[in-house]
Parts: C-alpha cells; structure tokens; sequence
C-alpha cells in the first residue's frame, strides 16, 4: 500500500481488498492526507485478528504520529507493527524480496517527503521445450539454462542460450511521486517505468501557487513522462480548485498522449 | 457534533453540511471509531481558512491525541481549539447557550465514557394578541408576561397569566448513549426526551458478549427506552457479527415499538 488517507480502510472495504494481504505500507510524507487512514487501518486489522508482522516505511517524522497511536489505540494488539524510516535525499533501496525491488525517489515538497520505484525482478526466460528434448539436455541444467547458460553437446558443437530460451516478458514498474514540485532530473530515475503516477496538483495558470506550494501542473507532470519515456502516466492529487479535470487532462495529453486522470477506486492492468 | 470517526468529514462533505456550523465537538470517549476523524475535520477546517474557536469537549484522555494530532499537522492553523474535559462519572451540565443546555451522562465502558443530553431551552409561551388589546396592556409588559406575570387591571382585577398565553411548544430533547453496558438507572436521566439514541451492539443470543465487551443489547436499549418513557428510540453501533439489522430492530420494537435502526446519512427530524 502506498499513502494511506482518511477512509483507505473503508474504500478497501468497498473494493474487497482483503486487509490481511497488505504487509508493507510505503508512507511518502508525513502530511494529514497522507497518514490519516493509518490508525482506523491498523485497528481494523486488529480487530480482525492479524497476526503477521505489519512494515511501515516512512519519513522520520511520522514515527512519532505512529508511536502515539500505537500507545493510546493499540493496547492488546496482537501484530507486531515495524518502522522503517526512509532517507528522503537518496534514491535507495528500501526493500527486496524475490518478486520486486522498492526505490525511494528524492522529492521536493514543503517537508521532507519520497517517491517509490517498484521494480519487479526479470522474471526467467522460457525454456524451449522442443529443444530440449532434440539436444537430450537433463534436466538439472534447466536452471542454468533459464539463467543464461549454453549447452555443449557430445560432439563439442556449443548451442547457444538464445537458441535455448524464449525471452521473458518485459518486466513491470511503478513509479509515485507524489507531493512534489517539478524536478526535471527526475527523468533519468524514472526511464521507461511502465506506469508512472505523478501529482498534478494544479492546472498550468497556477504555476505560481504549484511553485510556492511545491507542487506540480499537468504539463510538469506530462513532460516529466515524456523526458523519461514511460509507458502510461496517470495524475492526479487535484487541488479543491480545480473545477474541471478535464482540463488538466487536456494540458497533460498534449505533451504525453498515454495519460489518464486517477480516481477513486481507479484500477490499472500493467 | 457528536463523535468523530474516520471519514465524517467526507460524509460532511456528502451530505452538505457545512463544517464552519460546527462550534462544538462532543466525544464519548477515546476508542478510534469515534476519534479518527477529527485529524481529518480539523485540517480541512484549516485548509477553509475557518477562524472561529472549535470547542472540544470529551474525557480528559483524548487529550493527549489532541495535542500530538495539532503539534504534529496543524501548523499554522488559522483557529483556536478548546479543549474542555469531562468528568465521565457524574450528571452534569457542561456546556449551556440561549438555546441549549449539555448535560454528560455516565456510562459504563472499557473506558471512561460520557453520554450526552442536549435539551432545548424551553420556548416563551405565545401572547394572545386579544387579550392584551382587551386590557390595554402596554408594550412594555409583554417580556415580563411572557415570563409568567399576570396582570392587574386599573380596577384591581387580577387577570391571571395563563389567560394571557398561549403555552409554548414542548422543548425538544436528545440523549446519545454510547458505548455501554446496561444500565438501569439511566432511565431517571432520561425522562421523557424526545429522542433517544442508544448502542445496540448485539441481539439478544450474544448477552453474554455484550455484558464481557461493555455493551448493549438490542432488548436492553429498548428497555431503557420503554422505562424512561422516551418518544423515540434510535438504535446503532451494530457489532460486525450482525448479519441482519432487522434481527435487532424486532427485538427492540418487541419492547419498545417507536425504535428504528440508525444507518449512515439518516435524518430525523424532531
């Protein structure tokens, strides 16, 4: 899960998102909209019996929100909640496991705050199965062969891994980068993500107040996608003044066609 | 307002009613489905440039969640609140206008709880126009008969005030009772009000529960209200393990016909 705003509970509840799967929250900054989900979440996630360990990954700042909550609404709890703390100026990991990479993005807004990279792992190429059995290779080199390896037949003649394999699939990429203002040399972290959401608070006659405010117009955000070749990008945390999204959509497509606006309960297949 | 779970500004925002009309916020007690809202409330207050004090009135405990919510995220916030404890262990009038009288009603909880019973200051009678043209009564007595002076004629006839007035409407009351156990007694505080909302956490079958959790049963709000000789019975708080409302509501108009189930959005007009 990543942010987590008044009511993600029960919009979860709405979208049938089973809470017990969620076990790592990735907090971007440490802003009422932001956070104000996290204390009905975890209760609820209490009160339904939760036993698995629950990661939070956030700024510094938000342990102490976190420490009261947990100490005033938690007696009895029976998970274990953990906090990893984020450096906010470095485009790190922060987390692994076998399925995907997670990078924080340095952003710029008017506390310290962080974007997400998930980056899946390459998953393996396909093996050929026909050429497999014609080259008679036992099947404990499958592994090797699926990492890369070639085969050496019996005569000597070397058959080469690409005649062993089909190429995998593309591996699938998400990036958040939201609250920020525009930061141009965001383009080289974000290079040909498949789906990058990016804050597109205000449409482009607010520049100034997405300046002062540091936050970000539909064209920032479209540019952006465009300088890093993204595959889709999809906006939004909209100011309350934005009276139509259209016209943000408008301002974002004319730079970068592959854009669409978020909603609620918005669901995009990558 | 009365309590603040999460999401009550969005259902604000949904039902239109405008959050610069709330003075005063009255919480029953500090469990999170009836707190976790005002962080949420209390920003977007902020963010409506709202100037007017917003009084707070609750058990002492919810105290520290209110200073560590506005150290945290209400920097710069452009109103006051007031924070005014309750003593959830006594019948008292903690808070009184021109129109309105609060009394907090003790109840019994895991925690220290506090109902509330919200009466009407009572309506001036109406004067009858006739009578007072009859007697020739000047426009400087009126106030003092509204207030219940009769009038003595020039020939020292003592015209009686109820022959002046017409009584006024009955003053409208409300009480709200949750969360608690079952508790006989409050049916002295709650006299003849008008309106009666009162938890039902459980049927009939889960007393046992019911009486471990600190709740009510459906039959036993119902009780209350049927001994306080109530006009209206509202009942809510239903427990996830309630399959279907209306189980409750039979139980409860078995006892006490004028009960009807509260759901989100409901209006009742007294």
């Amino acid at each position: 899960m990543i942010d987590c705003g008044e009511g993600a509970q029960i919009q979860m509840q709405k979208m049938n998102i089973p809470m017990a799967r969620v076990g790592h929250i990735f907090i971007s900054h440490n802003h009422g909209d932001h956070v104000f989900g996290l204390p009905g979440l975890i209760s609820t996630m209490a009160l339904l019996g939760r036993t698995a360990d629950l990661h939070i990954h956030g700024p510094r700042e938000l342990q102490e929100y976190l420490d009261t909550i947990i100490q005033i609404y938690c007696e009895g709890i029976t998970f274990q909640i953990l906090f990893h703390p984020i450096d906010t100026r470095t485009h790190n990991i922060i987390y692994e496991d076998r399925s995907v990479t997670v990078w924080s993005i340095p952003l710029k807004h008017r506390i310290p705050c962080s974007g997400f990279l998930f980056r899946e792992t390459p998953p393996l190429p396909h093996i050929r199965r026909e050429m497999i059995d014609a080259f008679n290779i036992p099947f404990s080199q499958i592994n090797n062969i699926k990492a890369g390896a070639s085969w050496t037949t019996e005569d000597g003649t070397l058959i080469p891994n690409e005649k062993l394999v089909i190429p995998a699939e593309k591996s699938r990429s998400y990036a958040y980068c939201s609250d920020t203002a525009y930061l141009p040399h965001l383009a080289e972290i974000l290079r040909d993500v498949t789906l990058l959401y990016h804050e597109a608070t205000y449409p482009d006659e607010l520049l100034k107040r997405a300046q002062e405010t540091r936050h970000s117009t539909a064209s920032q955000a479209a540019t952006i996608a465009k300088e890093s070749k993204v595959e889709k990008l999809c906006i939004g945390h909209f100011s309350a003044r934005v009276k139509n999204e259209k016209d943000l959509l408008a301002e974002a497509t004319a730079i970068f066609p592959q854009t669409r606006l978020a909603y609620e309960g918005l669901n995009i297949k990558l």
